[in-house]
């Protein structure tokens, strides 16, 4: 299959572009599938920083990595703080917006100003050519606020500095996730505007 | 760079899936910058229909194809004719939607029924596995309706014959094209309803 589907198609990309060695943040940890993913990229030398606001997350993360704890700092703090975590240039970033997956309480989801304010730090804190990769799933309550404010802002960021691609596979069923990639052109430290 | 702009990536897309010795369509031949580019994918041994309704276009194309000529045959006609030119397994095909490149008649556009009519015979033909690109320019007069009409008709393609990715660099300033992109996942004669 050459057209992947939007998981395969953001580790693909994101493997073309950590180094080992590199730092990288979770945004969203959940069950820990993608700090995984992240931890086996960046090598023995690179360091994952993952954040989730619930414990439980973070308690099934870490049962779930094993010795790749090693490579990773798990955090119980909302990503929009993560400047008080990393100052270092980081390789990538990953975002899974909406639930937690196999959360009991269906109110915890990612909001809208939290999202943005991360997502802003992180392209500030991104290496150039570094990539961010956020999934968008739009299904649950007020989950097209803020897809809808992830789009507005991302257009607000310049062509010459953020490459912004939307992929999405089409004819799926069910109000399926898209992709939105952002790919840092040129080295700067603000970018875009939250309106 | 890796998140590609249209154009490459649906070239990068169909040199993967192209095989030496196979038949492929340009759809839209315009000034024959994809012709020469699939004439060049399906090598000696294969061959390139090449569509457009204004001669102009099919004598530049001419031109500059030079030697690669043997490997192409320029068709006057609207590409909805295709079954009349083409009855064997195609390897993928092109369409670039809106008007033909410079040209001096802007009343010369695709349209919705033909483009629709000539995608659907497109994917009856189409190998499994293989790659219709389709870049949609909708800054014309009608440009809109052929968008939507496109649009309409790709989600009713069943999601376990064709996958459909829609792929568009999300913060290009002036109406920028959005590429479309169709990869067939069984062997069937029939796709979608045209509405």
């Amino acid at each position: 299959m050459k057209l992947l589907r939007i998981l395969p198609y953001a580790r693909k990309l994101l493997s073309e572009t950590i180094q080992p060695g590199e730092i990288v943040i979770d945004a969203t940890t959940g069950n820990g599938n993608d700090t995984e993913f992240l931890a086996e990229q960046v090598g023995e030398n690179g360091h994952v920083y993952a954040f989730d606001i619930q414990q439980a997350a973070l308690d099934s993360t870490f049962t779930r990595l094993g010795e790749l704890n090693k490579r990773v700092t798990l955090i119980l703090d909302s990503h929009e703080n993560v400047e008080k975590y990393v100052a270092l240039e980081i390789g990538g970033a990953v975002f899974n917006l909406g639930y937690l997956p196999h959360s009991e309480d269906l109110s915890i989801v990612t909001r809208p100003d939290s999202t943005l304010k991360a997502i802003q730090s992180m392209i500030g804190l991104l290496k150039k050519g570094g990539l961010i990769a956020v999934s968008v799933y739009d299904g649950h309550e007020g989950g097209h606020e803020e897809r809808d404010a992830l789009l507005a802002y991302v257009k607000t960021l310049h062509q010459a500095d953020v490459h912004v691609v939307r992929y999405e596979l089409f004819n799926q069923r069910n109000n399926p996730p898209f992709l939105i990639l952002l790919e840092k052109l040129k080295d700067f430290k603000i970018p875009g505007q939250i309106k």
